[in-house]
């Protein structure tokens, strides 16, 4: 049974509450927190982005398209499908000599509501591109573009999010090697954007976010693609997710110093390179990202050294006031002293 | 602890779970279903609507205002906001000789998405009206309309969500007679809408239901009262939620045969005339209402006779496919086993 991590109060009073797990664990595998169920394997879904990335700079494809830090950032991203997203995802499918019907992610609005309205407004339909993982599909194509070398690429890549596909062979081979854990006897499931998704305990998404925070424990190719990957999201943190986004707010703020990534189902990774440490979360309910957030910003206070600015910025994410539509403060979402208590004995 | 209602799965393999509590009673207090803490005070948020809204009928400002079943169940609605809902609304101020300005619900675009896009592209934008609770507001500026008695109606009604206004006073009151429960006493909060909500435990919420599906144990007014609302409606279901709502659809298949009303951070009310039974639950999370749905129609099925469309039909609310972008089945949102064994040990 893993304990509440997050409460929702109103008036004062414990609306809801949030049960959830959560690791810390340094490069070496050194557990620095366990909290709840950390070797129960879980979908991360989107929250691995970054690592599902490596093949796109290994394989050399973001060399040899020219890819810029936004185009790297974007195919980490789940992006509210902004212009500015859509915009630099289509540029990357154009240096790959490709255009939006070669996305298999699938069509949704853009998430951001005012980005769907005026979308509307202009008279505008939703395409791929809108899709918060289009990003993603478009550094799977490129490296399709790569793999392809010169072929037919179009024939190549049709199939993409296939299991089978030698772009998702290459994707879970890097997700693997990063996790250390065997993908091949994993629970897997279809994402919502198609492609597979495996269950992988905490401990080792953990393990494999302090790989990306430090390099080790992954060859020199991947540790170079993962530093590579996590400086663009800093240097574009709007890229990975938009306006009022969480990873992009916090990445805003603190630069290179944080890299995390929410994924559906109340699932949240994060490197904290000043401390080499990885960091994975599942709330129990996965309903929405509210606790995933809350848990993320008190664990980020707890191990990443903050100014009082800074400190303050995190402490609003942590402990949420809530209002209604008058404006009125009604309650708060806050973190547990329990999930406080069991970072904070560990921070020095 | 509250057990596990709900289950989210991808690819066979449980992702997300909801915990919750059940309780399901009749008019004399008898408990036929209780599944974990339903003695716990908890904030039964906007599934209450049809009490709060006694006032409407026992008044007399239904009568003396000719208000129609489409305005008497948008009274005890969280709607979507569409031009359906807003004209209603609307509709139901001028008779009270009022207008938007008097709503003190706040404003928020529509809850549908398309119909949030359609005011979009029309070049509007939301008023209160569009508010989810705006029929329930209108309906207390008709107890104000009656109550002002010819005097003053703008300035008497101005402040109408205090706890201490006198409408508010007279909501509260029929509240506590229905729940039989003090709410001089209860923990307080304030609702989305502004308006007080008050924690009430879910063994007293469900007497109240059981009170609305047979009339016992309320004044012979109220009684009156709430079986003239059940029945508006009955007739008028898309006024309660709208397009694709859960309230909606399940009120237009089984008609007055289930009454049943969603609130927010996970709670669900119903009455079950048939049967003399009321329902009430809460999900621990409260994240949306996915888990309160699927638990609410998992009880319908125990409780409700059903031919084998009407089976058909709450069976696929009690064990939802689940479809990325692409339109792939990925999993399914289920009634854990242990719901539907502790109703249907009851249901005989």
């Amino acid at each position: 049974m893993n304990p509440i991590l997050v409460e929702a109060l109103r008036g004062g009073t414990v609306e809801s509450s949030h049960r959830g797990a959560l690791a810390v664990i340094d490069a070496a595998g050194e557990v620095v927190v366990a909290i709840g169920d950390v070797d129960r394997p879980i979908f991360p879904r989107s929250a691995v982005k970054v690592l599902q990335a490596i093949p796109l700079v290994e394989s050399g494809a973001a060399d040899r398209l020219a890819l810029t830090d936004e185009e790297l950032a974007i195919a980490c991203a789940s992006h509210n499908g902004e212009p500015a997203h859509t915009r630099v995802v289509a540029g990357m499918l154009a240096k790959a000599g490709l255009d939006v019907d070669a996305l298999e992610c699938g069509t949704h609005w853009p998430y951001l509501d005012s980005a769907a309205r005026s979308l509307a407004t202009a008279g505008g339909e939703p395409s791929a591109l809108n899709n918060n993982c289009s990003g993603k599909h478009a550094g799977f194509l490129c490296v399709a573009c790569q793999r392809a070398n010169g072929g037919d690429l179009a024939r190549f890549a049709r199939g993409y999010v296939a299991p089978q596909h030698p772009v998702m062979r290459e994707v879970t081979a890097a997700l693997q090697a990063a996790t250390g854990y065997d993908l091949g006897t994993a629970p897997r499931g279809t994402d919502g954007c198609s492609i597979p998704t495996f269950a992988i305990p905490l401990k080792n998404l953990a393990l494999a976010f302090a790989r990306v925070a430090t390099g080790q424990g992954l060859s020199p190719a991947r540790a170079e693609a993962v530093t590579r990957l996590r400086r663009a999201v800093a240097r574009s943190p709007f890229m990975v997710g938009g306006t009022e986004r969480f990873d992009t707010r916090v990445m805003q703020q603190l630069g290179e110093r944080v890299f995390c990534k929410v994924g559906a189902e109340g699932v949240f990774c994060a490197a904290l390179p000043e401390r080499g440490l990885g960091v994975a979360i599942k709330i129990d309910d996965g309903n929405n990202a509210r606790a995933a957030e809350v848990t993320m910003a008190a664990v980020i206070e707890a191990f990443v050294p903050l100014d009082a600015n800074e400190a303050a910025f995190m402490r609003d994410l942590s402990d949420v006031t809530l209002r209604n539509w008058n404006g009125i403060s009604v309650g708060s979402l806050r973190a547990t002293h329990a999930l406080r208590r069991a970072c904070d004995r560990r921070r020095a």
